[in-house]
């Protein structure tokens, strides 16, 4: 047989799985098993009735381009609502600048290939979402980490790597950030760091690549929309690539999502993604493009954000009732899918994962989402797909998990390592005591 | 403004418009264009109905997965039925080996991404498919054509290039080939030529790769199913990572292909592939899926044979009776979508073009095709996407065209280039008279 290491390519040789898909195949094989490890969108939620109807119309026959090839930038009346969805963000933009793409994760991939050459830094939060990390990755970029509050980056961190980086001679292209309800830390960055951030890019002459995919499903009892708006929407000087979608707000199994950017990278994005995939599917597109036009998508997201807003609650209360909330700290999110919880000493994320498959529970280990080696203590918890039923039931798992993990430990070294006072997670007031 | 240049990538430097897409802008503006460029299905022989059924009964909410993420690899159920349309084509594997690609460009692509670094030397038909030229060259893959007869690869060539790469010490890591009505040139690979690539993989030590698109679509008054077999069918050794598609016999809007390869290197293409859009439309899938199932697809195939074959019969008739054929050699292919025609002198195929575009029919310029700068005497006319009458009407205009390109050749320089004798279009019979 044929041995294959010697005809990978450097990047081949250093593909690795994510840890996030990892735990879709732990789940794929065990169906008792709560699930907090992607962050997938709430099926029961989708607006399915409508869709259908949408598809039968499509289908009908009358327009055999809905099933055809179709441009690379996408489906130019598409193109022509996300221009709008974009202005209802802040974003003044225009179609030359939008090109639909086959999820954020193509636009992620696509941006890396556009701008990235080996060896080029990408500055971004740490921890970070891990699909633009392996993006990134893949086309031999280095990155480093900084540092975030719970309003978003350190800025003088931020400033300082970039000063280290600029004395080692490294070229730093640009910075990736998720401000709104950040993946995974669910973190949102104030508005005063958007505007500082955007300076900081000009002066230090880098692009920013904001990822926002989560922007819609703000929880309305602690954010307003406005606290969302978008980096991209001031800039003045072209600066910033933006990515966004439709797999949270309608579904992500229609694959469609959309690069906003500089007209001259968006002519880039267009031509790498025609190398990756001709076309966006034809008859997704037109979908979401109706989906859009009668009115489903806008009707949807006051739904949404109820929803998740109150498997948010669910989750929190459930964790703030449990033991597991004394041997936690978590900040519940004002948006998004995600808990992000830093266990206490001796607890670590990944010892913690076999106690916690076994309990019927899986979780994303904070290491996937660091850069630089760390996280060892997060666990990223999504409340998104599970029924509100399921979130109880998966933290009593969890709780139980963590007993047994503490036992085991205090089996193994007696004695236990771990602080005799009791350690608290915040209240819940403290909690949305945001600044 | 920003300037972007300083910060693009080598490869988002060197990206290109592809000729084919550059055609559908052309297209895209002129409504009345009869194009022969784009390698589209028709979309008048979708199975509408079968498909409108299919997608009413995945919409009914009953499996959220649907519209949910799935596994990067692909539904399972399509894999298994996927692994069933191999068995058929002679071809044994598993669902180890298949990944399920956004079409497959996205197969061309991760294939180069995984097995590709910059200056890795890739061979090549001459000419190839511009799909695979971008995605090899996006990687910074060096591409070294080899000329084809009617039977496909000179091996003579073939063998005599290798000697040369080796000679100066270059990294030849693998040959592309579409053996069965390659596009564009329309050639079949004959049975004996693909054993022989074969061995000779084997000798050289270098992997294949075989885009199988057109295969179900030969044409039966000349061409046997046998004629078809795929090189991977004959690879004990694990040589071949082999490319097929629902896009030209389903249709191109669903964006589902797949790509199947030895275990370790499918194991590679898939984690590329989830760095590029995660997985592919999960509704598409399905419709797929239950189009095989209920058999839609196999209902369709004799039908997409006899539909394309009498299309191929409509320009090849137009052009024996057009004064085109006296201006132009040209071989009726025995399945697939491309008419490969070879301009007789002073004409070139970029310099017609303007002419052609006058007249309202496009096709795609040669020089597309050809990775060493050559193929200005050659046309891509692609029959599969208009109707007859419009394919009639294409061969008309073309024709016209061909008389003003010549008139404003002749103008330009008395006396006229080309020679005084008549240039002879080959006869029906002997165009079908292949080894």
């Amino acid at each position: 047989m044929t041995q294959y290491d010697r005809f990978l390519s450097r990047s081949g040789q250093l593909m690795r799985e994510s840890a996030i898909r990892q735990m879709g195949t732990v789940l794929a094989e065990a169906r008792d098993m709560v699930s907090f490890a992607p962050g997938y969108p709430d099926e029961a939620v989708l607006p399915w009735q409508a869709l259908a109807e949408i598809a039968r119309d499509l289908l009908s026959g009358t327009d055999g381009s809905v099933l055809q090839y179709g441009p690379t930038r996408g489906f130019p009346p598409l193109r022509e609502v996300i221009v709008g969805l974009m202005q209802e963000r802040g974003v003044s933009t225009s179609t030359d600048q939008i090109v639909v793409t086959t999820g954020s994760q193509q636009g992620l991939d696509v941006v890396a290939r556009v701008l990235l050459d080996p060896g080029d830094v990408v500055l971004l939060e740490l921890p970070s979402y891990t699909g633009a990390i392996t993006a990134f990755q893949n086309v031999g970029a280095s990155l480093v980490g900084v540092r975030q509050d719970v309003d978003g980056l350190d800025l003088d961190e931020l400033d300082r790597t970039m000063d280290v980086l600029a004395a080692e001679g490294r070229r730093v292209k640009c910075l990736y950030v998720v401000p709104n309800f950040q993946n995974p830390a669910g973190s949102l960055m104030s508005l005063v760091k958007r505007h500082r951030v955007l300076e900081w890019a000009a002066r230090r002459d880098l692009l920013i690549v904001e990822d926002d995919p989560y922007r819609d499903l703000y929880f309305p009892d602690v954010t307003r929309e406005a606290d969302t708006r978008p980096i991209a929407a001031d800039d003045a000087d072209g600066r910033v690539l933006y990515l966004s979608s439709f797999s949270k707000t309608l579904a992500p199994g229609f694959r469609v999502a959309w690069a906003s950017a500089p007209a001259p990278l968006a002519a880039k994005v267009e031509l790498a993604k025609q190398a990756e995939d001709l076309c966006t599917g034809g008859l997704d597109q037109r979908i979401v493009y109706e989906a859009c036009r009668r009115g489903v998508l806008a009707g949807q997201l006051p739904r949404l954000r109820a929803h998740y807003q109150r498997k948010r609650d669910v989750m929190a209360g459930a964790l703030t009732r449990s033991g597991a909330s004394q041997k936690m700290r978590w900040l519940a999110p004002r948006g998004g899918f995600f808990l992000w919880a830093r266990l206490d000493p001796p607890l670590l994320a990944n010892t913690l994962l076999p106690f916690a498959k076994a309990r019927g529970v899986i979780y994303v280990a904070g290491p996937a989402f660091f850069v630089n080696g760390q996280g060892q203590e997060f666990l990223r918890l999504s409340f998104s797909a599970p029924s509100c039923e399921r979130i109880e039931e998966g933290v009593v798992r969890l709780d139980a998990a963590i007993t047994d993990a503490l036992e085991a430990d205090a089996a193994r070294e007696a004695p236990p390592p771990y602080p005799a006072g009791p350690l608290q997670g915040q209240s819940r007031a403290s909690r949305f005591d945001r600044p």
